[in-house]
């Protein structure tokens, strides 16, 4: 399942959720990540979610079963995620 | 055409992009805007960008062609558009 995730937390946990997410998905935006998921994959992520989860905190996710049912198109500057080349 | 519509750009410029995008599409998180657009709404939008667009900004957007086929689920706080209540 293609898993498209975009969070918007406090500053001070931004870090926990992006080291977090980069476990599970792959990071292409500041609080953005996409990725395929198993229904096993994704129940440990929203579990561990739940783990750091405070209530200002928001996190959306869009699933969908095929990935080749988005399209995807990138204006301005592709990001890169640095980490692949670390 | 549902889209789903995020972006990264410098501080200086999310005012732009904020009200820009609020035009064709909803705001549903920080620099997260979902909607639907016809081919022609949504050629629009991409020139508006274009002319705002600077070359560090970010946009990724995201197409289906049917809203259903993207299951979307929420964590924590569900973000409210203010601007609605105005």
């Amino acid at each position: 399942m293609y898993t498209l995730l975009v969070y918007d937390v406090d500053a001070k946990r931004t870090n926990k959720y992006l080291k977090l997410c980069r476990r599970y998905l792959n990071w292409i935006q500041n609080s953005v990540f996409e990725g395929e998921l198993t229904e096993a994959q994704l129940g440990c992520l929203k579990a561990e979610i739940k783990e750091i989860l405070e209530e200002e905190d928001s996190i959306i996710m869009f699933h969908s079963r095929e990935a080749k049912w988005l399209k995807r198109e990138v204006m301005g500057q592709e990001r890169m995620d640095i980490d692949n080349f670390l």
